[in-house]
């Protein structure tokens, strides 16, 4: 089920969706089982023979599998075209590297979007609640269907940080190294906190219609940018926000009324809005729900540090940034203080940034350096020669 | 027009609403008039012979007059009763203390939900934007009025300490001594963004009416909740926040669903639910839009100690506390370093606390302890002895 490769910007371009059928079901954390469950993916590269150069990269809240190539829906290149492709860190001329939607987004793969078989209509409320382990479960098998026995690497920022730890907890025999960026092993009180106020904002709009909105018709755009404005704050360093705005006005003057008068307010709104075309707003609360469910200590008796007893074989890189306060750089330390107390071999990186949370999507050199040096190092332990070993 | 005073709680409280006429307007910084203003006020204490005595407590954004006795809404406490009574660092018995609702406010001064003289509706957005230095305007017409020429102190936290900041650039020959606390002397970006998710939460809501929901019978309450929950996770801190909730279940068990599973959760819908039976939303646009134009350096040619040129007889007191990340520390830092610059008396202390801005409602013995032991000195240096001067 895989589509044709395709060549584009220099490197083999693949993927599609995979359709599993009722016979394999999606078992879900909650108990709930998910089936047929599709799984829409892009690959970019090629396998190798011994099939040992392949890379899961796991992607955040409102990312997707369009990783490294034209987004269908805004036209704009993948989320991370600045880490992956010929001559970056992720070089599909060496690696063959994989993304999929997660379990509950909106972009092919089953979410509360997608019809209900029970119904024939969008499951809507009727889509079970979902985890990071549910995704985690659905990618495994994505993997398997892909003939891949073990990834060379699993790599990914924020929500996808927390997928690269669950892999490491639940599949840790499918790894040979992970990279987990600008993430953390549990949802703080905060995080909980923002992300209930973008649901309330998504549930407050009457066009949500408890969660119907797609069988009436209408959709919650109003309430799903204020969730996305909101937000959009937190990935945001306050520093950022001051370097790149300040109190710079929109017009000469101010407007004496509510206009976006400063900037940052045009900007915001901008985000919220253009977030609304790309994004479904039950997709929305979802996945929020999700990362605020994550908590591997919890998973594991309580200790962190249980969650990879058997990951002693992985090589893991964690990264943080010095201005994110969504993932503060404490949070990650506290995954590299478990790791070392599992025995498992952990680099660790405090990035200095002043560009917050989403440095990892951002021009910084020193997280290239920094990927590019760690991936090579596992590539020479893992046998990859420079090519497609 | 002062209402009889009363004995409450050991001390004489007074206060009402006094009606300027039309032939006594509030000239505003738009270049609009307001007329007839109304300003709603509380006193605690009794005037001293010599008029030496006077407190203006300046009140922050969703404050009011109700300072030191029970509020008529929510029959709670008066918002700083744990600093103003008896024994307090604010002694009624020792000083007359005035808090005046602001203008722009839904507590009996003139505001957004007041009757517009010209259609003998409510204002809504025919109501003129204000600033912080209308509401000091406002509150010198007041102070006049009342037979004041000169303020013993002028006391604030957050959006009381910009007025706070106004008055020692717009009236400082009628201040003898000033104390900032948790304070900026300007909105910064990201105070801008947040203020702006805020006001679209509310317009988003179709309670809104464009802003004539009074005239509609309906009232935009699930945006202003929403706009409250946005804005209550800056007034505390991370540390907080984990501290008080951490990742505490409301019941035993996840409810794999969208209810408040998390205690912090339901903390922050109640302090949705419960602030839109206190507060008018049009006057939380009015009043976030006068926080986000504050800047005083930019009304004195962009230089910060102009603001203060004439202010060298003012005894300035600046607080700040620790995790404070609404208006950190840096920013007091900026005041303290301009009143320097312009030759003004200024001491500044650094309350360390995990409480986040809200720790100046809070039970915070050092900020009890500083405001006691600065205004003590103030009163000394005024000849003010321990009872009625």
């Amino acid at each position: 089920m895989t589509a044709p490769a395709q060549i584009t910007g220099g490197f083999e371009t693949g993927g599609g969706t995979w359709r599993f059928p009722a016979s394999k079901p999606l078992r879900l954390d909650s108990g709930a089982v998910l089936a047929p469950l599709e799984v829409a993916y892009k690959t970019y590269g090629r396998l190798n023979e011994t099939k040992s150069n392949a890379v899961l990269v796991c992607h955040a809240l409102t990312g997707d599998q369009h990783l490294a190539s034209t987004h269908p829906v805004t036209g704009k290149p993948g989320w991370w075209s600045r880490v992956v492709g010929p001559g970056l860190p992720l070089d599909p001329e060496r690696y063959f590297i994989i993304c999929s939607n997660v379990v509950g987004g909106c972009m092919g793969t089953t979410g509360p979007a997608s019809l209900d078989p029970k119904t024939n209509e969008p499951y809507g409320l009727a889509f079970p609640v979902i985890t990071i382990a549910d995704m985690v479960r659905a990618q495994a098998m994505l993997i398997e269907a892909l003939g891949i026995d073990t990834l060379f690497a699993v790599v990914g920022g924020s929500m996808g940080g927390m997928q690269v730890l669950q892999w490491a907890a639940d599949y840790p025999e499918k790894l040979f190294s992970a990279v987990c960026i600008a993430a953390a092993a549990r949802h703080s009180a905060q995080n909980i906190a923002f992300h209930e106020v973008g649901r309330q904002a998504v549930m407050a709009d009457p066009n949500w219609c408890g969660g119907a909105y797609l069988k009436a018709g209408v959709r919650p755009e109003k309430g799903l940018a204020v969730a996305r404005m909101a937000a959009h704050i937190t990935y945001l360093s306050e520093a950022a926000l001051q370097r790149k705005f300040g109190r710079e006005l929109q017009r000469d003057g101010l407007s004496w009324g509510f206009d976006a008068d400063f900037q940052v307010e045009s900007y915001l709104r901008h985000q919220g809005a253009s977030f609304v075309d790309r994004f479904d707003a039950n997709s929305y609360l979802y996945i929020t729900r999700a990362l605020d469910y994550f908590d591997l200590a919890a998973q594991h008796g309580g200790v962190l540090a249980n969650a990879f007893a058997k990951a002693r074989g992985v090589r893991f890189c964690v990264l943080s940034f010095s201005s994110d306060w969504l993932y503060p750089t404490a949070e990650s330390r506290d995954v590299v203080r478990a790791l070392n107390a599992a025995g498992c071999r952990a680099s660790f990186v405090e990035i200095e940034s002043d560009k917050g949370h989403d440095a990892f999507f951002l021009d910084e050199p020193q997280l290239d350096q920094t990927l590019r040096g760690f991936l090579a190092a596992q590539a020479q332990a893992r046998g990859l020669n420079g090519g497609l070993a």
